[in-house]
């Protein structure tokens, strides 16, 4: 009854820093007979590496699992507390995605199975600079966002001194990255917020993957590709950085997180090419309605028999392309999420947006600013909470996260 | 830097019904260069048998992502109503599994993916056959569980009139028949609750899975195994069913349903050899403390040179050791869930319990009643939800889900 098949995965990517381990697990289910021999896999090897030029998790292929935690100082805690929680998580950071356990005290739940991909990445919001009278190296990107009038913004879910988020393609070697670091923040940091989201699994899917969302739809088709010629420019702080931007943050990228809710039984409701207009792309594959695939341009002028556009003003594709904000680009990583029911009886669920680029004010903000205006998509969503957070560049060997911020 | 490796998995469980498709997706990361060939994996093209003696679900091997949901019939919903409903869901669960849509409406989440094992298991609560005016027909085994000590039962999240269990190794394919099925419920029924969980991916780990809680703590050990020659006399109701058996439930089985809270704080500041004596098991491994390997049976008299017994007598696995329990025997096969931060500051987390008999008083009660008593564990559980359903048969070609009791 039980045969065994050769599969081939793509284990690694070379944007992503993503390194396929030699060692590995097998993928196997449950009822499995043990005396099956056992084979590598590549969902439980896959590493990627700490050290480099940028954090991980940013260019990281999308995980299964995420988990998204905001922290403030303790109060009494400073910039000697910070500097010392930013060296242990970074150590701890660095066992975890090399597949070790974190020592004493280990809690077990990552037994087993490899780093799955695991990636830790921290980022420091615009209050941190006040608590750790660091506020003369504070990035003026780190500037608030402007209000949106379609925000619904929860305060105790946004913002936050500290930003750590956790991704890996098994739920049980997040939950430990996530709860190996929180027991590590001590009485120096205490919980702000925290969010749980997850992506499609490896080996799910043929379709070469962008993500698709839970409203059914491809998301993110336009984000930049690493292997563009100016991706590096729009995604991450130059080694000379502008005016504004302190030299601690070359490297690093700005991360806009957003949870925002998806009214799905209003959206579910609408039939499938009304939902399509809305969009401005096909449902099945995501490609523009004036025809193509998923990656062809879309045809913004194109009119239809009736004489109106094909791609309607108002539609969200259009609205966020990147010809129609001045070449605003962001590279969106997210994770959908899904916390049951919600107190109004619809599902809480819905995607937390997170993207990354060089400077908000080129890309988060002229395209929200656009779209809080006149997207047919806002009657489907609410954003719930927000955060910005300064993401710095990855640490060199011996190096911890922040040091360049924290030390010099 | 990319390349490409064979990996073997097992991809067909018989004694799960377990199928693996031909056609399937790849295992493929989303920065894949789209020129490279794809090929066939097993996650997504897994598929579980809809029809059978027994639902799917039950013996299916531990999938990584979950959604319970229980329901109570609606105001003026009764039997028709209900036979109604069962036969829309059952419909929809048999193209579901097959990797299909729903059809006119469908929310497309699943779109690209295959089934990822995707099952869908049907249950009926206690409530369910006063309702339906079917009280004559309700098995006895659905009387009330006993009240345990240590519960600490949130009512609004226990029972049910009806049970649904929907498992995947792909959340959004999880996430896409939650969302069909409540669809069809229409006006016919209302959620009365709803939990997600997970366990780990496919191919994380090299380990025959036993499955690994959030404690750390390999668990499941002593399940019963579908290899076993008593196995379906414990787990499934019989073709001549004992006395208090409805005929209609033949093939069928019995679940208990806990949120079972871990209070993983207190857990995870005890020292790892304190948490082995509260478990009797080795953390590494599963191991009993008295030797061998998972699978090695307890040595339940064996004492150390200090004349103390070497697994505890207030160990769990020694309170709930079937030699201990007059053979009582359940297959236990869960999920952990984790929503974050509860109201009390520490990880909403722990244990979707769901265990599987042929008789409650001979499988979960029993075991139960000697946990509540004397189970060292207990200081680190709280049970917050309880919910039994009788889970009938599984439906023959052209049958839906429930139809001998509603039509009979």
């Amino acid at each position: 009854m039980s045969r065994r098949r050769l599969i081939g995965t793509a284990g690694a990517a070379g944007a992503a820093g993503l390194v396929a381990g030699a060692a590995g697990g097998s993928a196997t289910y449950a009822a499995t007979r043990p005396d099956e021999p056992t084979a590598l896999a590549t969902v439980g090897s896959a590493t990627v590496a700490f050290h480099g030029a940028h954090q991980a998790g940013i260019t990281t292929p999308l995980q299964a699992r995420g988990h998204l935690v905001a922290l403030d100082l303790a109060p009494g805690a400073g910039r000697k507390e910070a500097a010392a929680l930013l060296r242990r998580w970074s150590g701890t950071a660095r066992r975890l995605m090399a597949g070790e356990p974190v020592g004493e005290g280990d809690t077990g739940i990552a037994l087993d199975a490899g780093p799955s991909a695991l990636t830790v990445t921290f980022g420091f919001g615009r209050t941190f600079f006040d608590v750790t009278k660091l506020a003369d190296r504070r990035p003026s990107a780190l500037d608030p966002l402007p209000a949106f009038s379609s925000d619904h913004l929860d305060a105790r879910r946004s913002n936050g001194d500290l930003w750590v988020q956790i991704g890996s393609d098994d739920s049980l070697v997040a939950f430990h990255a996530l709860r190996a670091l929180l027991k590590e923040a001590g009485d120096a940091a205490r919980v702000r917020w925290q969010m749980n989201g997850f992506n499609r699994s490896p080996g799910a899917t043929a379709r070469p993957m962008t993500a698709r969302n839970l409203m059914g739809q491809v998301d993110g088709t336009n984000n930049p590709k690493p292997t563009d010629a100016d991706f590096d420019r729009r995604i991450f702080v130059p080694a000379k950085p502008p005016a504004g931007t302190p030299g601690w943050m070359t490297g690093g990228s700005y991360a806009v997180v957003r949870r925002i809710r998806m009214l799905l039984d209003d959206w579910d409701a609408l039939p499938v090419d009304r939902q399509e207009l809305v969009i401005g792309r096909r449902k099945s594959d995501g490609a523009p309605l004036t025809g193509g695939t998923e990656t062809t341009a879309l045809a913004l002028d194109k009119t239809g028999p009736d004489g109106k556009l094909v791609i309607p003003d108002n539609a969200h594709a259009r609205i966020s392309a990147p010809e129609q904000n001045g070449g605003a680009a962001m590279l969106r990583r997210p994770f959908s999420f899904h916390d049951g029911i919600g107190a109004d009886g619809t599902p809480d669920a819905g995607l937390l947006f997170i993207c990354w680029q060089a400077d908000p004010l080129r890309g988060f903000v002229p395209v929200q600013r656009k779209l809080d205006r006149g997207d047919a998509l806002s009657a489907f969503v609410r954003h719930e909470s927000s955060g910005l957070y300064a993401v710095p560049g990855g640490p060199r060997e011996g190096e911890y996260v922040g040091q360049r911020l924290l030390e010099s």
